[in-house]
């Protein structure tokens, strides 16, 4: 696949997944409680590479389904993805002030509302999932999608990392124990997000493990390569100050295993999630160079 | 239906529901992230009415549906309703110290641990409605229950509800106003658990209708006996110290429709309950006897 190509497509889902949480998620102006849509909104549609929605419609499309079958799944999982996010900047969390360069949540529209806004669009999420349905899903593979999406976000998955997160701030960890937390933080719903793609254009199960080898090895990258650019990235590219695992004294793959050898784990974890798609052929094309892209970029 | 045949019927559903919690939600000591799960047990296990799960359990059995198929969705809406309860009483909620009795979640585990044992407790009732299907419901009605309890708590049902209390904080409203808040607060729930039983069941429009005709007047009428009880009820049998709403300067049903009339609405609401289960003939002996031992509860 042709570079240009391969960014059209991925404009093409980023816009797709956009189009539809807007669809999902209106302006409700003339509610009394409209302060909650306005929340859900402000970070729900702060831009994003919306790889999550991404995955779970190329992944769709590779086996076979349909993309517009799945795209409210691939909405739930960028608003539980979004949920999160606004509950681990909350004070009692990481309590940071502002996200992708503008004020967060709770800064934004206070702690009520930011955790509020937060709890609405995990439910909205699996309010919308059974929408797959009516766009022509198969009600089996609807309810094993929901279950994925949950089964990761929860007590065996995101849940479980941001636990284990708190419990490890301020001790010295081993590169496998921070890769054992990230792998349940955010690990988890990048391979929830290709198992739903998978789920429900009615992989096999053959496909279904290959396509969770791919996401296992793009999380673990995209994860590193966070890491990396916190040292080496630009602050305006990035839109946040760079340094700051540092200064926070956080536990990094670039403090734990170096910068040559984590750069060298992006390069070969990028090397094993192409390898995964190899029984796919060149259909796969789009994945390989996305998780190229995911570890040769700058923000 | 006689009084202890009612109370042998109550105990039966509510047991089953405890039972199946506690499977749901098991100890996981050799877990390092246990304390995600001592809190989401803590909360969830604390005793309460079961009311939830009791009506989903009662209307699928009056519908004609087998209660074991409809046990994950009973578990479900109460461990949203437990969500619920965790997060209404945070610092920058409610903040309150005690529920039942025992320190709040946020006091007992503090605030990071009640914020994620919350959003854990609400993924996993998604995680589980699809045991449903294994326990033999239809997957079309069991995505039908999900998308009802997903609805019901999310922006259009108890967060809506939330949000409308913190914008009323402080401020003189009309007792319709506060049951337009209610609505939304409480009620919506009651009635998300008739519905579910209704819809897991294969229940007719007629039925539907009928039972959510019931869970709106016994939500309402629930809500304005907890406020006669706050005035009149015995601390000590409820497990929480009284007159709390008026030092609080808090709209209640009582303060805005005087004490008579509240427990006039209660009686002529729990009528209103009580005729619309009437096509269900003697079938809905245990449902009418709930909304009586609703009305005159003493905690």
């Amino acid at each position: 696949m042709e570079k240009l190509q391969f960014e059209a497509q991925m404009k093409q889902y980023a816009q797709m997944a956009e189009e539809a949480l807007r669809r999902f998620v209106p302006q409700e102006q003339d509610l009394p409680e409209h302060i909650l849509y306005e929340a859900m909104q402000y970070s729900l549609l702060a831009g994003g590479k919306r790889l999550r929605p991404v995955l779970v419609l190329a992944f769709c499309s590779l086996c076979g389904g349909d993309v517009k079958t799945v795209l409210p799944a691939a909405c739930a999982i960028e608003m539980v993805h979004t949920y999160s996010l606004i509950h681990d900047d909350l004070p009692c969390m990481d309590n940071d002030d502002f996200r992708r360069g503008r004020p967060s949540s709770h800064k934004q529209f206070g702690e009520a509302n930011a955790l509020l806004a937060g709890d609405a669009l995990l439910t909205k999420a699996f309010e919308i999932i059974p929408a797959c349905q009516e766009a022509g899903a198969d009600a089996h593979r609807v309810l094993k999608a929901a279950a994925i999406l949950a089964r990761a976000a929860g007590d065996h998955g995101m849940v479980a990392g941001q636990v284990l997160d708190l419990l490890n701030e301020n001790r010295s960890m081993t590169a496998e124990e921070l890769m054992n937390i990230d792998a349940k933080k955010t690990g988890a719903m990048i391979c929830a997000a290709a198992g739903i793609g998978c789920a429900l254009a009615g992989a096999s199960a053959e496909q279904e493990q290959a396509a969770d080898c791919y996401a296992k090895a793009l999380g673990l990258a995209f994860q590193i390569q966070d890491d990396i650019l916190d040292v080496e990235g630009d602050a305006e590219t990035l839109g946040k100050p760079i340094g700051s695992d540092v200064q926070n004294d956080k536990a990094t793959y670039v403090t734990l295993l170096g910068l040559a050898q984590s750069k060298e784990t992006v390069r070969s974890l990028t090397q094993q999630a192409k390898q995964a798609l190899a029984p796919f052929g060149e259909k796969a094309g789009f994945l390989c160079m996305l998780a190229d892209s995911m570890a040769f970029r700058q923000k």
